[in-house]
């Protein structure tokens, strides 16, 4: 039963709708006679351990609701990935200030940290409950049939691409586009829901979930250029050589890591300029241009799926729901009952907690370098109403007087 | 008086309202009883010269609604940059197929195109008429307010940084995102319309229309991310050394030159990457991030100011007008009438042929590394109706108990 106080926090990367989960959870909690106060940590695990906590009792419902509406964590985030020590100054803040309830917003890092903190909670006979709500645009939560995050980043890369299709048909040549999504190639296979016509592109998509060599890309983008006189390519930053080491990081040497020990893909256009120079060195084309999406696809204001919104706000109220019904810690998870609906569950910590999901080999066409009919009917629902639609001119050519 | 056949083509870079002036041009011209036919011209003077033309009479009016809703050039555009030969070639063609007038949507460059094509035609006796409907991203064409494709450009710059100001904000770090514009800044000055609160970013942008030092840059970066523990920088592809050198030729060594002789600013990062590699060396900050927004800035489907749409379909219509009723070649100009309302004339080729806009001094703070008040009134209408805001948490700081 929900009662005392509740702690809501938000982890890892911003999404465009991660604030509606933050909406849902706390208008959702404020509902029940028991709760004394929500507190809203600063910058997720950082602001637990620094005592940093914002009294969002005292936030009005209303500018709840615009804050919902609006891209990236509005209570300010962290890339910190707590070991046990860290995990224990979790829990020493947490029952000195008597939370009953604690509310992670994150990914598979969030809801490992709540893992840990709910084992030591458990060892110190401590009535803690921890709930997980699933985020990330990487699309990559195990159990989940997608995360909340994922659609509305999807929509904003089906849009780019939809974009630089046109551009690319306007004035021919190779384009390349870096995607985000890490070791998933979700968010880069959303590049094919931009096209329209049998001859849009992007043509060419290649993801971690397939090794990339050198030979077959230049292979493929000349065949497409020869047939086509153009070519557009989506490239997700995690492409991984034969061997399993990633394309970017063979490239850039000694980058930067984070305390998760993950390279450094997004904020840096290395891998663009690689893609874009070996297509110039190689294939004799003029026109090659490059683009890293970069952080416009987890931010951009205005750019949001409907559906994303409103399933994001459902976990958020979900897991209060979980967490005064219920009897057990867990993760909010999405599961697909038709075409299209939801239900959510909650299923346990340890079952999503650091392990990732790749994409699914039903959903990536057997050359590799595409994606499947399922994929575009698995994406199509999420991307939500009023997608944008681009049309051309049809052909009615005038013959030729001086015939050149 | 427009009779016979009328052709229209569409030059240089595209942008999201290039074919409202195609269908404001083409719709109006098919109402008049003396036109035969409709020409569109594929790639522009390109396909002038190879005599590749659709028949747009036979086009339906509902799929040009369509299409000019459609970002890109959907006649296909050139980079193209006649010459006098060139140019007498292009006029052999229209005279071949019995060209009575002539449109070219485009900037500077297309307009000087028609300028030598109107004194070829002139000097052969041969009844041409030629007007130049404007577009440009850029927002330098002389005479002009501004220039159509320019406020949606801008509308997708401004939401782009108040995203990343966002994603700046819950995991704070500095951030540079490069824009389009080349050599004039006021693309890049569109930024700071994704502003709200004091505090938000981008807290610094950098015009070509200022000398850009690395020191400067630095101590800006510095101060700033001593005052706020974050930093958004907003730089111009155009922004040159006190010399006079691209920042990102002097980088770049020998780049890839267009038929204008332009150095190739966009499809290659290297100018975020040179600027972030700056501050990291320099400035011992650990999260430093760069995009360089690329062809999206001028293509994004779903991006688009509605003002701009009815200003580009206007310019289209009016050179339709401008030809039937008046009695000289000319490019449609854009004048400010109102707090927000436009009017249209018909200015000589030549005034707005090849020479370029930079921002206006009155626009660039005495800092130089901001946008006045007055930049601000220029562009907000511009940017049309249903601009998303952006709303945070409002301080209620929670007493700390540990006192950590």
């Amino acid at each position: 039963m929900l009662q005392g106080k509740i702690l809501v926090a938000q982890g890892g990367g911003p999404t465009a709708v991660i604030n509606q989960s933050l909406a849902g959870c706390v208008i959702e909690a404020r509902k029940f006679a028991g709760v004394e106060r929500v507190y809203g940590a600063s910058h997720g695990v950082r602001g637990i351990v620094d005592e940093e906590f914002l009294d969002l009792t005292q936030e009005t419902t209303h500018n709840l609701e615009l804050v919902a509406e609006t891209p990236c964590s509005a209570l300010g985030s962290t890339r910190e990935k707590p070991d046990l020590d860290y995990c224990r100054e979790i829990f020493r803040v947490l029952q000195a200030h008597e939370i009953s309830t604690f509310f992670y917003i994150g990914g598979n890092d969030s809801c490992d940290t709540l893992r840990i903190v709910s084992e030591e909670a458990a060892a110190a006979d401590y009535a803690l409950r921890c709930v997980h709500i699933p985020k990330t645009i990487d699309n990559d939560l195990l159990i989940n049939d997608h995360t909340p995050g994922y659609p509305s980043a999807a929509r904003f890369v089906a849009c780019a691409f939809a974009g630089v299709n046109l551009d690319n048909a306007a004035l021919p040549g190779v384009y390349v586009g870096v995607v985000m999504g890490r070791h998933a190639g979700y968010l880069t296979a959303a590049s094919t829901l931009g096209r329209k016509y049998d001859d849009d592109g992007p043509h060419l998509i290649y993801l971690p979930e397939r090794p990339f060599t050198i030979d077959a890309f230049l292979d493929d983008v000349k065949a497409v250029h020869n047939r086509l006189g153009r070519c557009v390519v989506a490239a997700s930053e995690g492409i991984l050589d034969p061997s399993g080491e990633p394309i970017a990081a063979k490239l850039a040497g000694g980058s930067e890591t984070d305390a998760h020990g993950n390279i450094q893909l997004s904020g840096t256009s290395s891998l663009a300029d690689l893609l874009t120079g070996l297509i110039r060195e190689n294939l004799q084309i003029k026109r090659v241009r490059g683009d890293t999406l970069g952080y416009l696809q987890r931010s951009f204001l205005g750019c949001v799926s409907d559906v994303d919104q409103r399933e994001a706000r459902e976990v958020g109220e979900k897991a209060v729901q979980f967490a005064h019904w219920g009897n057990s810690d867990g993760s909010v998870t999405i599961h697909r009952t038709g075409f299209y609906s939801v239900e959510y569950r909650l299923s346990p910590l340890e079952a999503v907690a650091r392990k990732t999901r790749p994409m699914e080999d039903a959903f990536i066409a057997p050359s590799g370098n595409d994606v499947t009919r399922d994929f575009l009917l698995y994406l199509r629902p999420l991307l939500g109403s009023g997608m944008p639609d681009a049309f051309r001119l049809r052909p009615n050519r005038v013959e030729k007087i001086l015939g050149k």
